[in-house]
């Protein structure tokens, strides 16, 4: 069973996050239970924010790998028993992917699975190669031949022409011959392997469901089929979970973690815990934070749905403001939708939200909103909402300013695009036509992860996307290579 | 242009209303502008809450009417150009459908069209007639040939049999002829018209888009095209559109209005306007009494998301204790998904809902919902709070206990299915898990929308589903009939 | 059960028979079997020579009747146990239909299917009625509402209105209102009925299989179940088979039987024994005629594939000169094929022919063909085998020219595109570039079926698109209505 | 674009070869015209008796290689302007594949493409490798990750690891290390290359259209491009094709040429030639051979559609008995068809044949058929014509009893299911009932394809499935490996 289903053709955009960034991949891996693959399925569904094009699952029976990808939501392509059925065995890795490049290719979808010399080997990475397109090009010169336009591939070239003995040698040698963000879980015929890059950008938590063990993005996976949350990955760990139970690794030089304060912002779910903290409880301090910082003197704290809400519940009890559904948000948005005729323009954000205008009619209100970043979206919803008759609206970003590019695994737009690296506060203040604007500081933000401050000289999370500064080499990027090797996929 | 498309084949279903009624249908209807299709479209796309199983449009060009109808969503269906390029015409109506079978069948897709003697004529309803099928057997013995098993179809033929003279007419002699809850936009070549029925059991609203006229379900359908609300269509009242304008009929005999008060708690979107009054507000104020008439000892206030959330912050306010997001919904839930096998048992709600342990957990928590019908989620709901280690777990539903089942256009299941038909409230909350268990009475719901109390000798409103009074006759049920007509769609 | 599938949407064309005329419908009815309609679905399958845009199954199972109709062939339709496992029932009627449209539209997919007051009624058709549009427009302004727009629905709507008692009266109460060409299977929940109108023009042959009776449109479609030919309905006979065994009526006034000539000519399967003559012999006699008539001095006889070579055999056989595969086919021709671009002109026939120029060169040849409609082809073909090498390219056609439309249920092109209105043979012999080219005449036609002459003032058949001579009358055509009931597809 | 389609799902079986042999490909390569992908798709589509299951087409436009493969016939996915347009570029090599395991997999759709050092690489393959297994496991050791099970994907490994330093250089080291039936069409950023095996078992011709050249497995495919015949590439040639025009090498050691006889016999169409002799004429020689060594006193020489039809021609003349078309066949196939139930059994071959019993009716015939394999057919065949009333019924092969399997890129069925390794052929003519039975000699065979005899010694054509004597080694068979390496789909 190899086969890739299209799956749903054209799946959903994720549907409420016009002017987001996104997570390009959520992981999953479990040894040592029968039902491997759906609990697999079901682990993906619940980390299908992290990415909706395109989901697949690798499981190993003892004798053969199984294998499911398609395109779509894992909930459209893991509905039947008899899919399940065929993904037999007792260990099982799965992925969900966010499309970097227009098209999601079938032949991009995770896991990706190699015939090695020793036997059947599975990946699933969550991050991004910033060498990626230096190493394929020795490997394509020393004859390897690539199948895909994915950075995680080279990973599978290194192991397979590594000389290394065992698979973790084989692993930790293919490994240090790359730089970037990952968070990894593979699959052989004998082992469930998770590793983590030694700056632990990208989250990775360890889970017990009984007697299997399991490797995954989020908490959130593991409250979905009732297994307990044992401890983060360590930021440079290889865990290796075989029938002689797990072992923790640490084969690559020691450095600073560097942990993504994003995934606090907006990527993980609110009910994750990362890194010791209860991600809706940080949303909830950067709104009381941002209320501190910047309070507004209004009658109403309205979110804009969804992502806004805990911030602007934040906000709402530190500022003693009620806070209401001025916003509400349409639940069915299907695949697309007509394109809007000349006659039938500035429809824009009425698609998803319409302003409650029953309730807000000749109140002040202040909007929180958990990020800016193009800025196409935030116009439409103040005009909306001061055409609902709000007679003053105020706006309030539970983020710095994105002002930078992430090559750590997310997509984000060039920075041309982001309208933060381009015009000051009070000019997107005066574009986006609100009454006044203001941002979380990034040492705001650094007090509501429980810090003092931002430690300048060694920041304690990787906040390039609101800084600049990259904690790791972007080596093809310095090369002059484009950016993203799945650019590539033009070529053939 | 006549095609049926499938669309999609297997239609989400609702995803977020396990255990909740469902309205059967909205409509939308415009005369007027040259977008017309477009137009209707959108409206249908922000009525999507009344019905996902099928759409459907049909334009009047001034030469030939043009259809589309399929099964699925409205953004799934009319997301090319192509499509409503080819729906031209100045004038056109459209239906959601929530299907009553099992099954949806494609020839019970809406609207319904008919090529008359005096040329085309289609029809979208909402509601359901109770006497449909003793009209059909009698038409079916006078030689009408019917091709759908809808309810709706009668008032076609009563139509094309009808002697009189002018369509209105017509239109008038076969709606005296039917019983039942109904809101109709129909389409002729020369007029666009909408009926309430005498009772006004179904809503349906008038607005104005520059020149263009429309009819349709609810305010937040005009919302979405910028059109102006005009008014409500008063029951029993006929509007026509033509040339030369907009006239009013009051062709039946007068009678009390009987508006469906379950409209309110759940059916409507909370940014719609109903009867002079705004939905969310009336939900924020059921909430409120009900914490009146029920207040609870506790930390936090947990709406069941989304449907509870407008009481439950209403409830917070009132009782002044926090309102918090204590259960996180998974915004993405596919068609369907893998069957549970045995070892994997008891996910049920997790698929949809995980709570917010990191914030539960020690806490004494109520939690706030809409209505309970079946019981069937409420206990695994109340589990999985409690599971998060919730220290108590406290339960209000913003409606009266549902007892009796609805005739005039939702799908209610049968009595012996509806829990508060066979338990007391005790009983209720036993099997449900709670530490506490109240729902609002029925005078406290009459209080959040206006009135000093339910008139027992003549109510306000249609609380049939609540009351077991039935304000129009059930004379299909009376007779012996089966409950719904759909169900000879078993037969041929 | 009820659904109408889309089926394969692009069902392929017929894919021998660019310039063909084309029997619109294949008709099949059994009675007493428990395999009802697996035998009609294999029934079918041999006749799908007669219509290959949609095909249905309707069958009766002693409670209901249960429906399967769909776009494309049969082959592709029923091949599932599922299907006919559904259609249960120990009778069952079918038809395959060619499109007269540019596009076959769902509804139109027959049988048809009507809940009369006295039960179910399902009916398939080969033929046309040429008054259908004036009778349905007398139906419409009586209030019937019609959902196709196929003639065969005016027979039910006049069916359901009729006064008579039983359904036999009802049926000939019906039949009497029409005229034109039928053979009708119609099913009720008693009965299996088959009809023939007064001139006979279609076929349908009455087999039996063990105790079950058969009714349909050629003896091939016995052959498949291994059935037994038992007679030809007679012009005008209405036979009723029901649990009192087989009756036979004959309720029309007699008239002269005009037997369509042009289905020993092209439509019907060469395997075929009609009205007592089997066609394959037939086709070779009217070869035969041809030599006598039109002698080629030629070192080959080649046929056109597949429908000329039997007269091509025949041909031979009568001049002594050797038969040779000349024209190669190929078997795959796909839904559709790549338009040819500029640069690839000429293609034309090479998509599925190819000269055998090996065999060919030098050589002077014979072509035999059944027909020439609008001669698209022809020179086409003569051109590839005079560039494969052929020293002269004769042409011999096994039919009169085609000089007239038909409306008796056969596609046909109006007059203006029948080359034969409009050229003389040495002219269409210049345009398509052949040597000599002659026609058989229309007496060495009758000929070659049996009799000694056309007599001319009461021809033995219909012959009405080589004559002009239309024996019954075209009552639409004459009161100005457009061709066919079908164009009003475009209205609704 | 690099997409796969699945296209048609289920493709169309072969549909008139129940029990023939099946030829596993068909190859096609042009240089030098602007329209190359579209005349690679038509010669493809003439191509399409030598592989149904799937298709694919990849092209080079001077900057980028464009693809587009897919299951399903060559007609059904190549049918838009646009997929063509996107193929731009003035080369293109395209291929047809016959599935060799259960299920084509969508990896296994040729042609194959690598990006190598050197560029980009397309190679479409025809034959199969005897040693595959072997290379494959030894590159694999190496650290090759194959993305296939196609033995083709050894050639592109040993091609990406060779260290030659152009790539005609490195090709002939890559197949200098394979054994086997190959001929070959690749594609590189500069290059059109083709490649016939040594022994030359399976077909290349080269042709010219305009300044365009071509290389083709047979010249059907130069006929519907209207290119002209140039001749067949030699056994051990290598042709490429750059902007230096046209050049020749032979790269390999000289061997002694094994063309497939059993191309004459079934697999080539009657309109190619080979080897300098058209198939149509062979075919018929060996008709008129049979006819002098096993003659039948018989009415009537009837073929076995399609495949019979040349020699039966040649039986007919050389007997001087009468040819005529007994048996009828349908040519609707259609995808699948209803399984027969208990009741319907023995239809067999009355899906796709019906004996024209008005004609056969007490004649003796002799049934003329290309081969028998599992012997399948045959006995339902025979059965049918007697039942249809045949007074006896012999029977003739145009080639000898098929007694072993091939491993040069035809799909044998293994030796024990061949008939003819198993009973003698009495025992085979009672076994399909047949009056008398017999197959053309080898000698027979030999001297309808113009040689004298067949060489024991050392034979004029490859014969083994015919001998046993395999010209070119079974490495992989000999070393234990299963029969097929595309049987390692089922691993991973």
């Amino acid at each position: 069973m190899s086969r890739i289903d299209p799956g749903t053709a054209m799946p959903p955009t994720h549907p409420f996050d016009d002017d987001k960034l996104h997570e390009e991949c959520g992981i999953f891996g479990i040894w040592g239970t029968p039902d491997a693959a759906a609990h697999t399925a079901l682990g993906l569904h619940a980390l299908q924010h992290r990415g909706q094009e395109a989901t697949g699952v690798v499981s190993f029976d003892g004798t053969q790998f199984n294998i499911h990808r398609a395109l779509g939501l894992v909930g459209d392509n893991f509905d039947s028993r008899d899919i399940i059925e065929k993904l037999k065995g007792d260990s099982a890795i799965g992925h969900n992917r966010y499309a970097t490049t227009g098209e999601t290719i079938l032949r991009n979808v995770q896991p990706l699975v190699a015939e090695l010399d020793a036997g059947g080997f599975a990946v699933a990475h969550n991050g991004n190669l910033t060498n990626a397109q230096m190493v394929r090009r020795r490997l394509v010169a020393d004859g390897a031949i690539f199948q895909s336009t994915m950075d995680t591939e080279v990973i599978l070239h290194l192991l397979a022409t590594s000389k290394g003995r065992q698979l973790v040698d084989r692993l930790t040698d293919a490994l240090t011959q790359v730089e970037g963000a990952y968070s990894l879980v593979a699959l052989s015929n004998k082992k469930l392997i998770g590793v983590r890059d030694p700056s632990g950008v990208r989250p990775l938590v360890l889970g017990k469901l009984d007697q299997a063990w399991i490797l995954t993005s989020e908490t959130c996976a593991l409250d979905i089929i009732g297994a307990d949350f044992v401890r983060d990955v360590t930021p440079g760990e290889m865990i290796v979970v075989d029938e002689n139970g797990l072992r923790s690794y640490f084969p690559f030089p020691a450095t600073r973690s560097r942990f993504c304060i994003f995934e606090y912002v907006y990527f993980a779910r609110p009910d994750s815990v990362m890194e010791g903290q209860g991600v809706y409880q940080v949303r909830k301090q950067i709104g009381a934070e941002l209320a501190r910082e910047y309070p507004a003197d209004v009658d109403l704290v309205i979110p804009v749905p969804d992502s806004g809400t805990p911030a602007a519940i934040g906000f709402a009890e530190e500022a003693g403001i009620p806070f209401e559904l001025g916003i509400i948000r349409n639940h069915y948005v299907g695949r697309t939708f007509i394109e809007p005729t000349d006659q039938i323009r500035h429809l824009g954000v009425k698609l998803k939200h319409n302003a409650n205008s029953a309730f807000i009619k000749g109140k002040r209100v202040v909007l929180v909103d958990d990020s800016i970043v193009r800025g196409t979206t935030s116009n439409k919803i103040v005009e909306m909402v001061r055409n609902a008759g709000a007679r003053e609206v105020h706006m309030r970003i539970a983020s710095p300013p994105t002002t930078h590019s992430c090559y750590y695994g997310v997509d984000t737009p060039a920075r041309e695009k982001l309208i933060a690296a381009n015009m000051s506060v009070d000019e997107i203040a005066a574009l986006i036509g609100a009454d006044s604007l203001a941002y979380i500081s990034i040492d705001g933000l650094y007090r509501a992860v429980g810090e003092a401050r931002r430690n300048a000289n060694d920041p304690q999370y990787c906040d390039a996307c609101f800084s600049g500064e990259y904690p790791i080499p972007l080596l093809d990027q310095e090369s002059g290579s484009p950016a993203q090797l799945s650019l590539l996929a033009e070529r053939v």
